[in-house]
């Protein structure tokens, strides 16, 4: 509980109607995408690194927890205050400050929504690249947080890639600065920029972000092809990457999938058993030639359909089959556990068929779909959790597809991270001396274990705080 | 001093051929490319992780400093053990173990030669783009405590954008695994991989590398234009950007520069002020296309030549010009200065018209060259020892310099690091909270202080060896 005095505190730092101790307040801000309600005991609307600074400073003095949130669209709780104390909603700081052609950068402060950087920086010809499909809600700094990835990775890498440099209030106050403003390279000191980057809102608050633009590619072509097996399929995706090709795009959907989706947007997909959802982009004669290229190499993996989308709107058509995915998987179960896996991409055929194995042993459905191009599919386990012991086997499942991704080279986190979902799997994936290292940078960097306690790690310390 | 009791123990831990005391070892490691002597109390040639961890964990128990060294071709003094201790050299880990033509990886050990890790990759068709100008000696493994870059990293990027994982000794001997194997994507924790790319061998030994390759561009080509002024350079290199052509490489030398290397290689530059060489890569058709783009562009751009190479020869005698540089230099003055700054792309007129202010000022001859693509360039500041005015002149034309590109949204290193030779100004660049949180990572992960010390930043705390 924040005490009438703390909160007298923080309406004095932050303005009267920029902190907010009100039960629908603190509803609203209970949950993520993951569907599990923790209420803060106080939701703060900082207007910079100022306010959240001196917050900051506050919260190591009176020990209370404190947990930075974007637009709450992740899917491992992250930004969800487990343990309660302040939330601290980024909402108030959404400028873009500054698009800069010459220099192919951006400016931007972290409550600004990634579709609208992407749509901003669209309008001048240039591309930010990263696209985590909650693009229209997620913002900057949530994406920096969690490192975010999404279908474009194959060729434009993630989130990460397009950092420059932060500016960042440390767990216990300072306000520093990271990395470079408006050049790729820098090497000075070590690279704060990307240890901030992926750490899940524990390490630091992000204020303000220096990101790299590329050109917008000139011409884009978008392919949707049907094939008769799964093992079609990823032979094609296999080609495809030895033919030299890099594709933007490289989408997987397997058969559950699309049976959800057909019920559901009427797409044609009888006797299909995996599509594959492509896009190429750059020079208009080089997009032209990939597309015959993977047309022939369609041809030759036994594909059953080739759609090139020749509108805006029938690239949309496509799109619509892959984005309604996840919607329809709810109407055939009403929960679900959306896992995001990675393996080597030539290991896919064996993740996809050991799922399958892992559905009819366990007795669950699961339906896998996602970017085949760089191995990272998203694995959804779903369940009816009135049920327990659906939800149990549920759970089960997902423990053998993360020691089955393991075992095949992989990583049990793509792109989500791990907040409160996967800590109790850390240890399956790292050792440890390794989680230790990352403890010691934890503890250091903020001693009193204040800023998004509980997460990614199980509890080191407790604020003391109830 | 290293006892005879710890010598002993070495050579228990390493076997006799792999340890050496003997004064011509020590003299032979006890420089790097900057250039000034300290030698090592002894030179270890460890074969693996479990013997490195071995001298870790008794360097720690017996407080000496060790420190670790690639090829030693680095520019700052990164692989110098300052405060003598012990040499650990891995030019004996220089294994290729793997390269994965289907997931586009390549396992290798830190001891690589870059340029044969290269040539390698393209004998199967792909390509390991980072390149800095000692590719065909500096390793991998000192490649990735440098982050190094090169000319192609306005395309490709630098080193850290190719570190998939590392499996690292930290300084305190615990071996760990950072990062992914053979996935681009993976967010299970803290990207300690980063944290150890550009760490300048502080942080820990890296001891086997996952590291991502490309498809080889299947068609390249490779011109040289030239201008009357550095202006129509620069305007070249504004206009080729906003054209949203993305070259492989895009490098200057200025008129200094020139006059050198023509009385070194008669390259016929006379009344030539600015030289750009770029080359562009990628499919076929697309690259026929860049040239013709590139070459509008220069004539609009006032460009009084323009050369594109039709034969391996001429590519190599483009390159020609652009390697011999830095050796024709040396023949105008005994000495240099060689910094690496790099400023915003849309500022790389005004940072060498200023760098000419300040030549003339101090009064010392000053060469700029470089990857103007990314704002990155190559100062040297040229001079003789042996004149203490003019070694003088030299070093306050060098903190000139760095006033001047931090004045412009700059960076005072883009590529070669701090090490010792930059350490003096690190507080130029960064705020003490910054460089503060940067101690308490090295702090925390070498209590002791035993791994490369004296490094990066002012002495914090000595391992009292002497």
């Amino acid at each position: 509980m924040l005490s009438a005095a703390l909160r007298g505190e923080l309406v004095k730092i932050l303005g009267k109607g920029n902190v907010s101790f009100e039960r629908e307040a603190l509803v609203s801000y209970s949950y993520d995408a993951m569907n599990r309600k923790y209420p803060p005991d106080g939701v703060a609307f900082p207007g910079g690194a100022g306010d959240i600074s001196r917050i900051l400073k506050m919260a190591n003095r009176e020990n209370f927890p404190v947990v930075p949130r974007g637009a709450g669209t992740g899917f491992t709780g992250g930004s969800l205050p487990i343990e309660g104390g302040l939330t601290l909603s980024l909402e108030r700081m959404r400028n873009i400050r500054e698009i800069d052609a010459e220099n192919l950068t951006a400016d931007v402060e972290p409550g600004v929504i990634t579709g609208d950087l992407q749509a901003e920086a669209e309008s001048r010809g240039l591309f930010y690249p990263p696209d985590p499909t909650s693009v229209k809600f997620s913002t900057i700094g949530g994406n920096i947080a969690e490192n975010s990835g999404g279908p474009r990775a194959i060729k434009y890498g993630v989130t990460r890639d397009y950092v420059l440099g932060l500016e960042v209030v440390m767990p216990t106050g300072e306000i520093v600065f990271t990395g470079t403003r408006k050049t790729l390279k820098g090497v000075v000191g070590y690279d704060l920029t990307r240890l901030i980057v992926g750490s899940e809102g524990t390490l630091g608050v992000v204020t303000r972000a220096f990101l790299r633009l590329l050109p917008l590619p000139p011409a884009q072509k978008t392919m949707l092809i049907t094939f008769k097996s799964l093992e079609d399929a990823a032979g094609a995706v296999s080609s495809i990457i030895n033919a030299k090709i890099v594709p933007a795009t490289l989408e997987i959907m397997d058969s559950v999938c699309l049976r959800c989706v057909e019920e559901y947007v009427k797409a044609g997909f009888g006797g299909v058993e995996a599509v594959l959802l492509v896009e190429v982009d750059g020079r208009e004669d080089g997009v032209g030639a990939d597309v015959e290229d993977i047309r022939r190499i369609s041809t030759e993996n036994k594909a059953v359909g080739f759609r090139v989308a020749s509108t805006k709107n029938e690239v949309k058509d496509i799109w619509r089959v892959r984005r309604n995915v996840s919607p329809s998987l709810n109407r055939v179960r009403p929960n679900k556990l959306n896992e995001d896996v990675v393996v080597p991409r030539s290991r896919l055929v064996e993740l996809v068929r050991g799922i399958r194995g892992i559905a009819e042993t366990r007795g669950v459905l699961i339906a896998s779909f996602g970017h085949a191009g760089d191995g990272n599919i998203h694995v959804n386990v779903m369940f009816d959790k009135t049920n327990a012991d659906e939800t149990g086997r549920g759970e089960d499942a997902v423990k053998d597809i993360f020691e089955l991704t393991l075992s095949l080279g992989g990583t049990i986190s793509g792109e989500h991270g791990i907040g409160i979902a996967k800590l109790p799997y850390l240890s399956m994936e790292l050792t440890p001396d390794t989680i230790e290292v990352m403890r010691k940078i934890k503890r250091t960097l903020d001693p009193n274990g204040i800023l998004n306690p509980g997460k990614i790690f199980s509890k080191e310390r407790s604020p003391g705080y109830i």
